[in-house]
């Protein structure tokens, strides 16, 4: 079992501590890369020997972040996880395994933490660790630099899609308010992270487009890109993953979905829906799963029959809501 | 001249007005409409007779601000406008002429302002006018209702961009925390205001991504749009404008042209361009104006001869832009 610490008291165990390793999350996103160089510069500022692993590299687009990576020169004595939910998100690349094999402290938001590490300063309200961390990091009685700045306004900004996501709060925005008074890029760092395509993705969300579908009076959106399409636009499957959003983006539309074949011939489909209309039932009737308003499946066979297969189950999760809607009124 | 208020005197003055009109600029976006309606909300939670005016038609997507609209039951005695810089942006219809010949008060954030009102309250500090007519309301000793915060979060958040431009300060996250502390819906009005295109846009869309053409090593990117092809869309010539920031968030783009080929037949062309390009030194050439990174020209003849005269203008910006970086380095 974990120990729960409020924010003094996880400065203090940061404060007492030496020779730290600050570990991200596998696939590194904005928030656990933010959190973990926000804190690195924070325990550098204070003068202790620290760095950052991860075991995925971290994406060059957040080169501008500027912390010490990890290179096995020291023993570490405390390994600290920031926005790590639970022991399988730390991946495998890196020497992580051995080297978290005892996780001393973690900081993190999310609400299905399990507990893994001696310590934990978890808040659930917080729409992204960097909401919590700036907290710790001033606890510290470091002065937050424009640099921690940029990547506190890194983690805050991409968790919460630009402050557009539901879990965007009050404090959110106050925090935010915080990091631009400190000095953080906004203008840059919004375009970098926000407004920034690749022309390889650029191509496939034009083929996407192009095989775009309306079913059942243009409430399910439908684009799909072949494994060809997506071989020839030359996108990365990570750059991908965005594009998932864009059929729900269409007034009127209540389902939509991705439709992607892979390298071997199956179809990794994506369901987003809006508001009361669940994404996972969907989903899970065909071997998926996922959350109540984003889910997913990967199905076997041709792009057609995964797609006929995807739209009963839509229509049926369309008609059920209907029932529900007469039943209503 | 103009006298310039504060927001204590600019409440006083609204205090002590009866029967008023709330008049918004032409061609009305989030801000003027979110102020007009937040405005008329605080007036009538005053107990006084107040209405909206606006020359042109209200989106219906703005339906939700629920103000009541001028129609010409009562004389106004005092003409309050927001967010309107200047005279030439009241509009024709409505009898907004008539009853705009002397405007009383004006709230603004506008740094071009031109002083047509007897009183302003003007701060071009604001990255909106909803930023600062929170406060007027709120001197008023109005309570911020959740209607009134979601009329004044539709200003702040459409006026830059959902907090992406670099008009976006310290001060507009944490009137945004006001807001939401107050009760302003922001899932539902995110959705709506920043996620939402309609079919037709969609199509336009996929046209214009078609039609993608990248030029000077991909240092500029160019997209067109033919009469027929947006005829053929179906979309609606307002639903277009911001489609003219799409070029530019293609990585290492720093030109981005939009080409629309009007009923006429003439071109219109839209330059955006990243910090350091001058947009509007590209449109000037060709009789066109507009800011430092975003501005157009219209051109006659047909489409080819058009997109040659504007990509020769971006050539020469270019190449003046190497000699300068050759100079400076």
């Amino acid at each position: 079992m974990t120990e729960k610490l409020n924010v003094e008291q996880m400065a203090a165990r940061l404060s007492a501590a030496e020779d730290l390793v600050v570990v991200c999350h596998k696939n590194p996103d904005g928030d656990t890369i933010g959190c973990g160089c926000a804190l690195y510069h924070a325990l550098a500022a204070l003068g202790k020997n620290a760095a950052v692993l991860c075991s995925d590299p971290i994406p060059a687009r957040y080169d501008y972040m500027g912390a010490r990576h990890y290179d096995g020169s020291y023993e570490p004595k405390t390994v600290v996880a920031v926005d790590i939910a639970g022991v399988q998100l730390f991946g495998e690349g890196n020497h992580v395994p051995e080297l978290t094999r005892h996780v001393d402290l973690c900081i993190d938001h999310h609400a299905g933490n399990t507990g893994y590490a001696d310590f934990t300063l978890l808040d659930d309200t917080a729409a992204a660790t960097a909401e919590l961390l700036i907290d710790v990091i001033e606890t510290l009685g470091v002065a937050v630099t424009p640099q921690i700045a940029d990547c506190l306004y890194t983690g805050l900004s991409t968790d919460t899609g630009c402050f557009k996501f539901s879990s965007t709060t009050a404090r959110t925005h106050m925090v935010a308010a915080r990091l631009i008074q400190a000095g953080a890029r906004i203008e840059d760092l919004n375009k970098l992270l926000f407004d920034t395509k690749s022309p390889q993705r650029m191509a496939a969300e034009r083929r996407a487009l192009d095989n775009l579908e309306y079913h059942f009076g243009g409430r399910c959106a439908l684009i799909y890109l072949t494994r060809d399409e997506i071989a020839e636009s030359g996108v990365e499957s990570a750059d991908l993953e965005d594009l998932t959003g864009l059929p729900l983006t269409i007034e009127g539309v209540q389902v939509g979905l991705t439709l992607r074949q892979q390298p071997g011939g199956s179809c990794r489909i994506s369901v987003r829906t809006v508001k009361g209309m669940d994404a996972c039932a969907i989903a899970k009737r065909l071997g998926g799963g996922g959350h109540n308003r984003a889910a997913g499946c990967e199905l076997e066979g041709n792009l057609e029959n995964a797609k006929s297969a995807i739209l009963a189950e839509v229509e049926a999760e369309l008609s059920a809501q209907e029932e529900t809607e007469c039943r209503g009124s």
